[in-house]
């Protein structure tokens, strides 16, 4: 074929493209046009985002042709992602749409299907969702396009991954960092990102702010990102075909050129070519509407012809645009996309809307996992010897790594914290994934590295986010407090998923795994700024069979969890572990026993005889508060010898919610066996007290519950001074036994007053000294 | 003073800053080094973080000689907030610090303070906080210091705000946008910000991405974000003080042509001067340590020397490098610094520890407000009429446009959605401020506009923040479920209100509100991935003294609590309110009346007569359910007349909770008065659920409090459909009532049949027609 009978074709292409978004957003019936639109044809509430759409599927239509041309194996990355239109479309005209809906074939009657469902209730969302086939990126949420297109560039050396990027998103932070991925992206061992910046200069009222500044400061921004950007600008289809094809194949060569050089072990940093699109908002809709511009403004946004139903003019004007496209040379009276057009759509896993990439499950392998107990400490006698829990997780990592090396599936993602986390054995085996400048002084840094450390937590769920989504696996180590700064991020996964596994045609990809540590309770380096145990409670408000939430409170448990996380799939799982030096509660057996429970009474803790009730339980969830409650119940069994305290240890958080709630609830029975239908409970929680308030309302004891957590008191203090400012300290513990217990007679009345003396006397050698008192560091187990 | 003999003070200046950041990292005691270290000297924990201290005092120093020299008023953002050492040692050098902690003075028992104190337990944090004089921005969480020095910089035209930008904190997405602020600052109303981005080299253990691209790069990024940037690179001192001070004045006298230009009618965007300073990490520290390179890698990231109490070489170590400051030439036998050091000290106000801008509350002017009333909308029956009420708010926000244009320190913040939430009357007497290209189609851009609307929810918060610290007022306008993308930046603000609070000599200043519109229960346009009203438990998870909620219901109640928020001080304010059409439930005096109360039971709208109790009370929360339970007891009062129904409506949502846990709460008594103590209570909540029993788990009635709310169902949908997907729909909530209040006998039977059938015949008509049945829309109200 010609080139011009080559572009003649993306033409018509991209006018069915544009036909079939913009039936989506006005039409009920009527779909090919077949008599004279009626009011009757018109949906009653016209919603959608037209101004985005034609580009998308202008740029959709260009890579077809390269796609066919030269085989490549493309992921698309909707940016704009209120652009769902133009990715229904497209999908639908090539075939993979009613390849996973079959309810809405490529005919007349899917055709229609197609425009009624869209943004209707119970049919499809107006923005990019998991039902569109080929996504692996919501719409809605902007900022996110870039990193997600990145993480899935990552170890899938022979894709190019097709990001376009609006100009409204554009203006985001997250985006803004994302442009910098180039200085870790390898083009030896990682796919491509070709970024499609494409200004359409507005936003929903405003212009944006990139489309808006000269030509020369854009330029320089992207080369200084690290690009070489090439220009499609102008409103003239055919001029901008010929632009827009010229430049896609000296990008593709480009991109070709870069992976052979690195493939033959060049080693500098390679400029990576991107495109800059300027193209009309609302491009071919209707230029002017009431006597005011529509095309090329941001009155395109949404909706151009917002009267249509009522309104003659509108419904005319409406008509002569959609005639515009003239469906009768692009569809047959079937409905069918003619054969001639179907020519660009390219054949099998190579259309965008079917590559396996974008649908990871089916590509996903199982991770090979060492042995956990190889990892795991023994234990003689419980609280007898301590360890660094991430430490020991670190060699597990590491291990992860060496037996996934072949199948390079497997990364850990982290803002700059890996070590700081105490994960660093991994860089025994591998290192952080760096393409910008070296000096001889830096350690661990490599081109290919298996880590990923850039200072940003956006950047990190971004990656980790498009890694997982195309089928591979992966960890994020975060301080806690600051990976709030993905709380949003978050929500949308989780609501990926969600949405996700209720679809049938996506297989399951590896869960998100969080690893929080350097948390709350910790705060020598740092400070009250520092503090925030709240993104559990944030986790929790998503829907429970997507979330879960473990607290291990030593090496063993941690590492249990942390095989059993790597393992499962689509869920979002956070692990929140100290770092620090923790006594060894369980044993290898123990460990994985309790984990696999979730929650469970510890006996050998306790002094109950189990025969009878207790008199008080004590509870925990976390490290810290775990620890607190060990040394609660030696004082009590020091000095109380004759109450019956139960020790219950909560791992798995979601235990605590009624089985109707969450699928790892308990059931009341098995509840009120374990925290009892009537004795007090002191609960030592890591985070927000009121969280374990909210799981357990429901619950025959719930009045009993008294929970002690963090309640927002702290600043750069010692670890034991951080629990007396939250009054979750051992001596504070005993104190609540003391007070919520009845009958115990004047033994404890000495007994509480000896415990606020401790409690004073520790604080004050803490402000006098600046360390906890060596007993504290050195509590001695009876266990 | 000839330039050698300045640059040789500036030296000394910087020397001395730098003795006193090592001396809080190390030192317990022997400020002045008049006997020879000991162990005992040392600190027992060695916290903080060197590696940016040197850069941070080398700035300081410098910015003051031209401070000096030019009378400037400069407010000074340490975004690298991990130098703490270098503000307290400046401050305290200029006598900014002993001013504001008059225990801690300016001689040699005030500097043994000083460094004790220093991330000590009961002391102060190891990074920039509240309690530094000068400083408007905490340090830790990285990324919004850009953001708070344009903030501080709006419509304060004779300051210069400098702010250091860490290449760690340059790496995180919203610093990354922040860039571009330059593109709404208004040189002719608006001060500078000068930013000097100190390259170290080096994050906690990994370099740094933009340290790390060569020259050309750098300089096109910088010069593609806006600016004209120069370099002082090196690590001689003596070549680098030359460089910095010829550069900084290069860069006053171009900021002073700026503004001149501007003042005089030019109005093309300057391209604004910025720093490039590339010293070694930990500048003048050890250069070695055990044999590896520690000056100028990630090494001297924290501290430097660790072993200094046990290992008699670091010991040894640290007293070379302490002295080779020389402190006995810069401090006098009692620890005053000496008079010739002094002389680079600015004077009062003048100091950047001084600046009032930094203690905004001493700058705050009271906000005129208009009269509320006159933009209330008469009410004469109960749900009689309907009104937009965000329409309805801008009126009343334009009004404060009015009234305080003079005064210029009132700002609405958005991210492009300020008309979109309705809120578009305020573009009737000002404009959105916009520095960058326009075009004739543009509507309401202005250089120097009060609206400011940038398409990132980060740089809004940060702009609003650093507006507010710096004594002015402002609302953040944002979509619900998409200021979830700012949890992190909120936690931050609120904490830094908390210890704001408790600082006697920090004035307060305005509240920052939120408001929350296009929420959850209305998806016409949108869909899952834009439902989330979960950042109100996010927020409530902070200290209760500084956050408050409100859900007002109408036009009137949203008028009166934003009203109240726009005058108060010290909190974090959120209101959530729908945009679309509502009925107006209550008159102005009605609803001053209940926004005052908070809670209030609707006498109007139920059934009880007041003498008894209640047979069910039926609450709510928010516009969304409270439409849904005033139709509700519609249905009720129409179809068992004879049941007693309470409605009990909750505005202020922090009135819910025990008076011990927040200032608004109700007491026990009042609580049970309102909700009962035992008649079942059916509570539609604008959110999640659980929150509801969070909030109240401890009265009395709280088991039969039963809560609807969003529980993440839902998709593009019909209001009403929006309701029926969550349950939270009137049928839903009648049979709720039927299902929890006994002896109803037979006819309510027959209704609850009659309500799942309307159920299902509302859903089937919207999933076959697209929209609501006519008659939810126009409802008839009984009141």
């Amino acid at each position: 074929m010609s080139q011009s009978d080559d572009l003649a074709l993306v033409d018509a292409y991209w006018r069915a493209a544009n036909y079939l978004s913009a039936g989506q957003i006005y039409l009920l019936d009527n779909p090919l046009l077949t008599t004279p639109l009626t009011p009757e044809h018109i949906k009653p509430r016209l919603l959608g985002h037209w101004g985005t759409t034609p580009g998308l599927n202008f740029v959709y239509a260009h890579l077809n042709r390269v796609i066919n041309a030269r085989e490549l194996e493309v992921l698309f990355v909707t940016g704009p992602g209120h652009g769902g239109p133009a990715l229904l479309a497209n999908t639908w005209l090539e075939g993979s749409y009613s390849q996973t809906h079959p309810d809405v074939p490529r005919d007349a009657y899917g055709m229609r299907r197609l425009f009624r469902q869209f943004s209707f209730p119970g049919g499809v969302p107006s923005h990019v969702a998991p039902e569109v086939p080929g996504s692996i990126h919501e719409g809605g949420e902007l900022g996110y396009s870039l990193a997600h297109a990145f993480g899935a560039a990552l170890d899938n050396p022979d894709l190019l991954v097709a990001c376009v990027v609006g100009d409204g998103e554009a203006e985001t932070g997250p985006l803004a960092a994302s442009w910098h991925l180039t200085k870790f992206l390898d083009p030896a061992h990682d796919g491509a990102v070709l970024p499609i910046l494409h200004l359409n200069g507005y936003k929903i009222a405003n212009p944006t702010v990139l489309a808006r500044i000269p030509h020369e400061e854009l330029d320089a921004l992207l080369r200084g990102y690290g690009y070489t950007p090439r220009y499609v600008e102008g409103d003239d289809p055919s001029t901008m075909h010929v632009r827009m094809a010229e430049v896609l194949d000296e990008v593709v060569d480009e991109i070709a050129r870069i992976r052979q050089a690195a493939r033959a072990g060049q080693t500098e940093r390679p400029r990576w070519p991107m495109i800059v699109l300027r193209s009309p908002k609302g491009w071919t809709g209707p230029s002017e509407v009431d006597g005011v511009a529509v095309e090329g403004t941001w009155r395109s946004h949404q909706v151009p012809l917002a009267g249509v139903r009522d309104n003659p003019d509108h419904l005319r004007l409406l008509e002569s645009w959609l005639r515009s496209y003239r469906p009768e040379e692009l569809f047959d009276a079937d409905g069918r996309p003619r054969e001639e057009l179907l020519a660009l759509a390219p054949r099998g896993e190579l259309r965008m809307g079917a590559t396996p990439h974008a649908n990871g499950g089916l590509l996903l392998q199982e991770l090979r996992m060492p042995d956990v107990r190889e990892h795991m400490v023994e234990v003689t006698k419980h609280g007898g010897g301590t360890s660094e829990p991430t430490r020991a997780l670190g060699r597990m990592l590491r291990d992860v790594m060496v037996l996934n090396a072949e199948a390079r599936n497997f990364r850990v993602f982290g803002p700059d914290e890996t070590a700081s986390n105490r994960l660093d054995a991994v860089f025994e085996v591998t290192g952080k994934q760096w393409q910008a400048g070296t000096e001889p002084v830096d350690e661990h840094l490599s081109t290919d590295g298996r880590v990923v450390e850039v200072l940003s937590e956006h950047l990190c769920q971004g990656l980790l986010e498009g890694y997982l989504l195309t089928g591979r696996h992966g960890l994020f180590n975060c301080y806690e407090a600051f990976i709030h700064i993905v709380d949003s991020m978050f929500n949308q996964h989780a609501k990926w998923l969600k949405t996700h596994r209720s679809i049938d045609w996506r297989r399951p990809v590896a869960s998100l795994n969080y690893l929080l540590s350097s948390h709350v309770w910790r705060q020598d380096h740092n400070g009250f700024s520092h503090q925030d145990p709240g993104f559990i409670d944030h986790v929790m408000n998503k829907k429970a069979e997507v979330v879960r939430v473990y607290l291990p409170v030593d090496t063993n448990t941690l590492l249990s969890v942390t095989d059993h996380c790597l393992r499962s799939r689509d869920y979002v799982n956070v692990i929140v572990s100290g770092k620090n030096l923790t006594p060894d509660w369980l044993g290898p057996q123990e460990a994985a026993l309790h984990c696999a429970r979730g929650a469970g009474i510890w006996e050998w803790a306790g002094t109950d005889d189990r025969m009878d009730e207790p008199d008080v339980v004590l509870a925990c969830a976390g490290d810290a508060p775990t620890l607190e409650v060990m040394a609660a119940t030696a004082l009590l069994r020091e000095h109380l010898p004759e109450l019956k305290v139960r020790v219950v240890n909560v791992v798995d958080l979601m235990r605590l919610q009624p089985e109707t709630e969450h699928p790892h609830g308990m059931s009341d029975r098995e509840f009120d066996a374990m925290f009892t239908p009537d004795k007090p409970v002191i609960f030592a929680y890591h985070g927000y007290p009121w969280l374990i308030h909210r799981l357990t309302y429901r619950r025959t004891n719930h009045r009993n519950i008294h929970v002690r957590g963090y309640k927002e008191e702290g600043t750069t203090t010692t670890p034991f001074d951080m629990l007396v400012l939250n009054d979750m300290d051992r001596y504070r513990l005993v104190t609540d036994v003391i007070d919520r217990v009845p009958g115990l007679g004047p033994k404890a009345v000495g007994l509480r007053q000896l415990m606020t003396d401790q409690r004073t006397r520790h604080h004050a050698h803490i402000r006098e000294h600046g360390e906890d008192l060596p007993e504290i560091r050195n509590w001695s187990w009876p266990y």
